[in-house]
């Protein structure tokens, strides 16, 4: 396939809305950066930001790890975005803009030239909207979208094609509801994001064992997605049983990941990929939860705590710990334990020969 | 967010449904409980249910753990459901309800403050039924779902919004079909709740090796979800390739869970949020597989086993056993060997010192 | 539940179409077999496809695994196919099928019986196709699907119900888009297939820390699926952030996968269910990653290289390598560090006694 091509231009216009172009002085006041390079330096001017091996003389680049040094060699793009630190690797003929923080910077830079769509108001004709539901200023609702009874969606909120918003539900201003997503029984803040298939709401795993099999214990409690909380493609989100589910205002969630009943997640947390949070588990602020981890019910991660990838956590971590393993062991222990098993087991090999 | 407040009251009206008030005595009824306090408390009136930390003189709560009594003491609940045990502990002027099977007594009596809404018998106006289709009495068929060619649905079902019923699919009575479910060569008994996005009768994952790549082997069985069923949000179950993939009468799955081609599980299982059960595995009854474990293929977890959190199956297990760790061992012994390993390792710093 | 009999006959006429009956001459050149039996034998006519234990004198099963010999000892099957080394072992009155690779024969034989449904050609009334979309000779638009401004649908391509395809999206020739499926930012080759529920071209999992939290970083990639992908229900594929995400031709992916944005997968690779591909890692051609296992990002696997299931990779693979354990370790020392742990750990057991 032709289109296969691993240098393609990011921003494929098919796909992407394009602003500029900009001149360099107009993107290094955006990101707070400074301009190297020569007095014209300020005027040149940029249509869209490209990684280094496939800028042109018309894209800007970035460079924030040592390893791409190589390629910042011979990139020819026309201005790069980077530490100051490798300021003095600049090629000849190439615009530095140096930021304190590069990839805060890449990210504001390429935000000017794709800045995020907005809502194009209106309710599309396939859509149901139960006339008891509230809509706020400039919403859209997009193809067989369905708005139950008394549910109350904010100002210039986007609830895209397919999406299934439940009866009372409480949806702030200025969300993005992606394709497909289910949610009953939840408030949530402003600005929050749900990627297409985000489950919200639903019964969390509740049962009690009674004569003839296993009874449901009635989950009587919500979600609460407070501000800029974005929750990443076909993850599930349960209800509580008691008390409410609860994730911090700008928590950022990836796909596939699992949070039970009750789970209360502080601010700023990073939940990666396929990682599960059971039940009535809490998290400080900005703890990390890396990808495929599980944390048994129960239990609380102390803030700045970070969990590492597929890492089994069965009692309390320390805020400020790292942790890894199953079960859950302090980084540096884990590592040296790896090690000493290694050594160990390379002499057993040797004592049998 | 002032929503936020981890105290307040589950059963938030916007969401769910009330009944009662009841008195102390017909709660107890219900529960099987005996009532412990002044002769007066039987006729105590309670309006709902609420945790020890925020119910009023107007709910009924319960303790089931002992790391909660101190809760229970300071508790300013109407009444209490808890066991024997800790009668004695029931601050004064709280009435206790003594159970011996305290959490079965709170499922019971939460469901009689909040039953189970029934099906709101109608097919939605923007939902489309297949003429060919047969649909039970008292049959809620929600907005933009999907009801295919020769498809029935029995007494009393719920199909939530955009849930798509696949051709000649056989639903039961009284099941709960959640929302963007999709079912296909699948047989359901009676009372089957299916959470959102729950994928069921896709074809498994099957194919040979040819000339020119892999081919697909049609896969030709059907999955069969027996009475009582339940299926947790975003979890998939595979139809067999020769055989069915069958899920035994009562057996609960959480959610993101997978289950594999021909696999079979007994009744009264109990499958943890993101488990993955290989193709063609046999689980008897009252297995319990906890979250994040996977099982490969073709082999027996014998009845009432006990598989751990994120544990690593490879060959068979006995019934009764418990097993844990990546490859699995029983659960003695994995505790044994990471104590082992800790006190070995320890040694090792110290020689190194 | 009397359905659920283990030894029904695949292919129930309610969910399969069924094309025959054949001869077994017909069917052994479909296969490329070689008949062993009485000289009648190539005129015998069968009628479907069947496990050994439930095969009838008219239907043809398969043997491809030692350990079912006691079966194929006992079947009652029209005929069956099986390799050379088996021949001996059929019982009296059954046909062979002899082949050099029995089970691609059996898949290319239960498709000559069950072949894949073509597309219906049409749209359903139900369905929602922007005008500015193009759809090529006998595609197949579902229930309630909706096709976005500027996409582009390829021949013979069936869209099933509630699909979404987002705008200007690439679908080719001949492709099967599951239920629930939503798309977008991406370019899809012939003969794809999507299980329900899979997400395509959702933002990748990017952001920058900023002062007041964390900002998004624009995901400019797109998703290329080369020809012949297919997609396991509710997997996650992510676009790319500044290049594309690339599934090679050929690969199969299970359920319930995530791959991270920037990932590229080479052809005819496998992997199997809840697997998680981090962002930017490369994978070889006819790599095998399995079930539950987990790749961090930013690292090279080797063409043919095997990742056992549950393995945590933290760098790079060798070509042709087996790895398995959390961290990777060859397979090889794996199994040798498992097996020295528990002589050390019995020892341990021993000396304290």
């Amino acid at each position: 396939m032709t289109q296969s091509r691993p240098d393609a231009l990011p921003g494929d216009p098919r796909f992407f809305d394009r602003q500029g172009p900009f001149s360099v002085a107009e993107l290094a006041e955006s990101a707070e950066a400074e301009i190297v390079g020569p007095e014209t330096a300020a005027g040149v001017s940029l249509r869209g930001v490209a990684p280094l091996q496939a800028a042109t003389s018309q894209e800007i680049s970035f460079l924030d790890n040592r390893r791409y040094l190589p390629l910042l060699a011979e990139t020819k793009a026309g201005a790069v975005i980077l530490a100051s630190a490798f300021k003095d690797k600049l090629p000849e003929g190439v615009v530095g803009l140096v930021s304190k923080a590069p990839y805060l910077a890449w990210a504001r830079i390429a935000a000017r030239f794709h800045p995020v769509v907005s809502a194009r108001a209106g309710v599309h004709p396939t859509a149901w909207v139960d006339e008891s539901a509230i809509l706020g200023e400039g919403v859209e609702i997009g193809p067989f979208a369905t708005i139950s009874a008394r549910a109350t969606i904010g100002d210039g909120t986007v609830i895209a094609a397919h999406a299934a918003i439940g009866e009372g539900v409480i949806i702030g201003a200025h969300n993005r509801i992606g394709t497909h997503v289910s949610i009953s029984h939840a408030i949530l803040g402003d600005r929050v994001t749900l990627y297409p298939g985000v489950r919200i709401g639903q019964d969390g795993f509740g049962f009690a064992v009674g004569p003839a099999g296993f009874e449901t214990v009635p989950q009587l409690g919500r979600v609460i997605l407070e501000h800029d909380v974005e929750i990443g493609a076909n993850s599930t989100i349960d209800r509580g049983s008691m008390r409410d589910t609860i994730i911090g205002a700008g928590t950022r969630i990836d796909n596939l990941v699992q949070i039970g009943h009750n789970a209360q997640l502080g601010r700023c947390c990073i939940v990666v990929s396929q990682a599960g949070i059971s039940g009535s588990t809490e998290l400080g602020d900005f703890v990390t939860i890396a990808a495929q981890a599980g944390l048994i019910g129960h239990i609380k991660i102390g803030e700045k705590a970070r969990v590492g990838a597929q890492c089994g956590v069965m009692s309390d971590v320390e805020a400020g710990a790292d942790v890894i393993g199953s079960p859950a062991v302090p980084f540096r222990e884990y590592f040296r334990n790896v090690a000493f098993l290694r050594r160990l087991a390379k002499k057993d090999v040797k004592g049998e020969s």
